[in-house]
C-alpha cells in the first residue's frame, strides 16, 4: 500500500476556546501533540472540533500555528467541507500548499434533496481550481448531521474521474452495511474509516484502513492498538474495552463531553468551554461522567 | 408603527455568477434596481440567493457593491447567519456599519438537535459583539432547509432580553399554523414575514408584516400589490393570481427556476449559471418552464 495515504487512527481534534470564545491556539498545539504520541494521527477540523463554528481564517490560522508548533504535516487531514465552494477551495488550496497528507472532505450541507450530479460538480470544481495531485480527499459521509449521504455511484464517479485525488471515505453513517459497501468499492487503494472505534474490529476484518473517532481525542492509545494488532488474539477483548470507554461517552452530547473529559484528567477547567450554539455539560452530567470515568480507571496522564 | 422596520415584501435576491463561478456584480445591481423598481425590497443572501454557497468576502464585496452602486440601505436586509459563530458576527457588523436597515438569521445549521439555550447564546453572543442598537435582527425560521426550528419560548426570550435588536421573523416552515402562532406572540412591533406569497392574504389578515418569498425575484410588482391592498375587494382575486404564478415556480428546483425565468425574460443566458451544489434546469424542463409561463403571459418587462 502506498504510503502517500492514510491508515490507522485519527482523531478529530477537539477545539480550545480562550474566555473570549477566540480558538486557544497553545492548547490545541499542545493536545496535538500528545494525540500524535500516543500513536494517532489529526483530523482537525472534523465535527467534533467545532469546525462548523469556526471561520474558515481562524481554521487557516490554527492550521498554521499547529505546523509551526511542529506538527508533522504528515499527520494532518484537516476537515475542509464547506457549505461554500469557495471556501472549501480556498481551505483545501491552503491545506495542499502547507503540505497536509490529505483533507477531510463534508459535502456542501446547508442546500438539501442535491442531485450525485450537483454534488460531482460540486467536487470537481474544487479538484480542478486546486489542481494539485497533492490533493488527497477523504469523503465524508455523515448523513445523520449534514443530511447529505454520498452514494457508491457518485463515489465511483468521483474516483474514476479523479483516481490521484480521490483517496479515501470516513463512514459516520452508523450502518455497518453503509461501511461494509464502501469497502466492497472497486476502486484501488481506496481507504474506508469508520467514524466510531464501535466498527473498528469490523472495518478492519473487511479490508478497511481505520478509523477516524471523536472518542480517539481521550483513548487514543488503546485505539491505536486495536487497529495495529487487529489480527491478534486478544483483538476482541481489546474492542470490549474499547466499546466500554465509547459507551461512557456516548451517554452524553459528545463533543461537551470530550472536552469534559480532557478538563477533568488535565484538571484545566478552560477544556469544558464551548462555542454556541453547542453548550456544556451541565454540573450534574460533569458529576456523573466523572464519577463514570473513574470506576473504569480511565486516565489521559501524558497531556 | 416604527418606520424604522420593515414591512411589505422583500425578494431573497437570486445571485447572478459569471462565467468562472465568481458573483456577478453588475447583473446583480441590475437585478436588485429592477426589483426595487417594483415596489420590493431586497434580502440579499438569503436561502434562494445562494448565499449559503458564498463566502463571507464575496458576501461582504457584494453588499459593497450594491450600496456603490445606488441601493439605498433602507431597501437592504442580508442575511447575515452562518454555521460559525465568528462569520454571523462580521457579516452582521459590517451590514450595520454599512446602514442596512435590517439582517435575516439563520440559525447556525450544521449541528443538529441542539438546545433552546444553545440557541439562546449564539444569538446573545452575536447582539452582544455587534452591540448596536441598529442591528435589527429578523429571525429566520426555515426547519425543512436548517433542520432547527426556532420555538416560541426561545423567540420570546430574545425578545424579551434585547428587545432593540430582535425586530422580526420569516417563516418559511410552509406550515399556517406555525406563522398564525407567530403573529400571536405578544411581543411589541415584532414583524412576521411568511415565506411564500401562497400565504400572504392569511397573513395581513393574521396581522403580518409581509412576505419573504423567492418568487418576488420575477413577480414582485403583483405580490407586493396584493401586500399594500389586502383589504380591497380584489384580494382573493389577486391572491388566486399570484398562486398561479407560484405554481408554476414549485414544479421545479426553485432557484435554478428562477434563474431560467430571469433569463427568458431577458434574453441573458448568463442567468441560467448557478453554483454546484446546485444543478441548473435540464432542456427539457427550461422548454415545459418556458411553454408554461407563456401560457400565463407572464413578463418581467423593465428588467
Amino acid at each position: 500500500m502506498s504510503q502517500s495515504r492514510f491508515s490507522g487512527v485519527l482523531a478529530p481534534v477537539i477545539t480550545p476556546f480562550n474566555e473570549d470564545l477566540s480558538p486557544d491556539s497553545s492548547r490545541f498545539i499542545k493536545h496535538c501533540r500528545w494525540i500524535v504520541s500516543q500513536g494517532a494521527n489529526l483530523a482537525v477540523f472534523g465535527t467534533n472540533s467545532e469546525a462548523n463554528s469556526l471561520s474558515i481564517s481562524e481554521k487557516i490560522s490554527l492550521l498554521d500555528d499547529l505546523i509551526e508548533g511542529g506538527i508533522e504535516t504528515h499527520s494532518l487531514m484537516p476537515g475542509t467541507g464547506c457549505c461554500a465552494l469557495s471556501d472549501t477551495i480556498e481551505l483545501s488550496r491552503k491545506a495542499v500548499e502547507l503540505g497536509c497528507a490529505g483533507v477531510l472532505m463534508l459535502p456542501p450541507f446547508y442546500y438539501k434533496d442535491i442531485s450525485d450530479q450537483g454534488l460531482f460538480n460540486y467536487y470537481a470544481e474544487v479538484i480542478e481550481a486546486v489542481n494539485s495531485e497533492d490533493l488527497k480527499i477523504y469523503l465524508y459521509h455523515i448523513p445523520p448531521i449534514s443530511q447529505i449521504p454520498l452514494t457508491l455511484e457518485l463515489i465511483e464517479k468521483l474516483a474514476y474521474s479523479y483516481p490521484k485525488n480521490i483517496a479515501g471515505i470516513k463512514d459516520s453513517s452508523g450502518d455497518w452495511n453503509q461501511t461494509q459497501a464502501f469497502n466492497e468499492l472497486s476502486i484501488d487503494n481506496f481507504r474506508v474509516f469508520c467514524g466510531s472505534e464501535s466498527f473498528l474490529l469490523q472495518n478492519m476484518k473487511a479490508g478497511g484502513a481505520g478509523c477516524i473517532s471523536a472518542t480517539a481525542n481521550v483513548n487514543p492509545a488503546a485505539i491505536s492498538s486495536l487497529c495495529s494488532a487487529w489480527q491478534g488474539e486478544d483483538a476482541e477483548q481489546k474492542q470490549a474495552g474499547l466499546d466500554q470507554i465509547r459507551n461512557i461517552f456516548q451517554s452524553y452530547p459528545m463533543i461537551p463531553a470530550l472536552k469534559a473529559a480532557t478538563a477533568i484528567c488535565t484538571k484545566d477547567s478552560q477544556w469544558l468551554r464551548v462555542r454556541p450554539p453547542l453548550a456544556k455539560l451541565n454540573n450534574t452530567q460533569l458529576s456523573e461522567l466523572t464519577a463514570a470515568l473513574s470506576s473504569v480507571q480511565f486516565q489521559m496522564p501524558d497531556i
